[in-house]
């Protein structure tokens, strides 16, 4: 690690971080791609990702100054065409228009996620992928992706009315996760589970009135679990028109909480799958 | 519903209502069982607790006016000795210190826990409870509630460095679960695993290093699932003295969220018990 290579910043309203200005508040508009990431752990995935050949590329740095010294190791992950700014918390804390305790954060940018039929038609022959809809809450997508990643999902599909997984709460929710899954995130409903069934998928919806117990179903080799929202579910024409699986539980309850039910049900049918270890 | 009961407040400073006075900050302060109560699913948990014979009350409710005509049901709920006060609001935002948009609060108290030796002497023959251990995240605390309600857990056992599962956001993750799912909270994790394994539970600990996978437990009639920290997981000597079994999941991630961990090991067990539908 060179010391040269870190840039320290002085003036919150310098241009070279102006990314990084209010991004609590910008979170919220998206980026055109680019997006804000937090954390060790996260960044450490940005710098693999970044590192990789796919589309999703580590812009530059920003650290609390006297985190520096702790955080050599993932300084040197990243490539030394990504600047490192560093900056004294009462800077940085300007910059970012709240209290920043950790003080680890990056920009990075991504090419528009791949076309949904184009991510399908790359699967692999075996396949398990996670669709989502209707899915706003950035803490639920952030949970889907953890647990895609975590139960070998090779991919998660997106309808359109889903929120962005780039979003800097959904980012860190995911651990990171949302770089390294692929996904999509285009067309209705319809569409997407349309374009799985006529690849060859299974399609099982999780609802609380699905028919069948999630730990009874024997799955195929191409399998789209789909999650819907918490309060409304699934529209009924889509668990009308294909498989539909519940998660039994304690009667008289609200529904599990989307991330766990996706975690319950990833797991169920990853290993039913042969797929985890 | 008698209109009569609606008691309208116009000062934010009226001491009638000072309990729900900066409830953000005060959230955090531990209150002597005294409890805030958010949205009309937490609500309705607290009226079903109140008519019962159990150790939680509720003192008043607080809601927004012009969402009154659409909770009669709700406050129906509610035996007329609790005061129902309502406020415009300009003057709710004001007591509460922050934009409450639902607008539907209730104070609740509870009387102290019961005595661990005590509540588990209580747990009948065939018993599923769920400990934790050193959990401070309030997310995490109220997702270990609603789960263990969701796969019908008699109890919850908290240790003393764990989290009050009353905080506001703790009960509200739990959608109310806390207030209806019998717990305790007290003693260190090798007090409350050895009065476990005295009264004949099987004590699992789940850790991503655990040796017996969970789908693959046969478990007995009284079973305990222990649930560590994310980030230090469970102290080594725990690990040792006791059963431990692990999630499978993908190679080289982060492990899983608490709450969705405890969810899949909830569900599994309980199903292999036979107590789920």
């Amino acid at each position: 690690m060179e010391p040269d290579r870190l840039i320290e910043i002085t003036d919150p309203g310098d241009v070279r971080i102006a990314e990084f200005t209010s991004i609590r508040e910008r979170d919220l508009t998206g980026r055109h791609g680019q997006f804000v990431a937090e954390g060790t752990v996260v960044l450490s995935m940005l710098a693999r990702a970044h590192a990789g050949a796919g589309p999703v590329k580590a812009e530059k740095l920003l650290l609390l100054k006297n985190r520096v010294a702790g955080l050599s190791n993932l300084m040197a992950q990243f490539s030394s065409d990504v600047p490192i700014y560093v900056a004294e918390a009462s800077v940085l804390d300007a910059i970012a228009g709240f209290h920043l305790h950790r003080g680890v954060l990056a920009i990075g940018s991504r090419a528009a996620p791949p076309d949904l039929i184009n991510l399908i038609g790359s699967l692999p022959e075996r396949s398990l992928v996670l669709v989502g809809c209707g899915i706003s809450n950035h803490d639920n997508i952030g949970s889907l992706f953890r647990n895609a990643a975590g139960f070998t999902a090779d991919a998660v599909l997106l309808d359109e009315t889903c929120c962005d997984p780039l979003y800097r709460k959904a980012l860190r929710v995911s651990v990171g996760s949302v770089l390294s899954v692929p996904y999509a995130r285009q067309g209705g409903a319809e569409e997407v589970l349309g374009a799985l069934a006529e690849t060859g998928f299974e399609i099982w919806a999780l609802s609380p009135s699905g028919t069948v117990e999630i730990g009874a179903i024997a799955p195929g080799r191409r399998v789209a679990l789909v999650m819907g929202t918490e309060g409304e579910g699934l529209p009924p024409d889509i668990l009308d028109r294909f498989h539909s699986a519940r998660i039994p539980q304690a009667p008289g309850l609200d529904s599990l909480n989307v991330g766990t039910a996706s975690g319950i049900a990833l797991y169920s049918i990853a290993r039913a799958m042969g797929r985890l270890g």
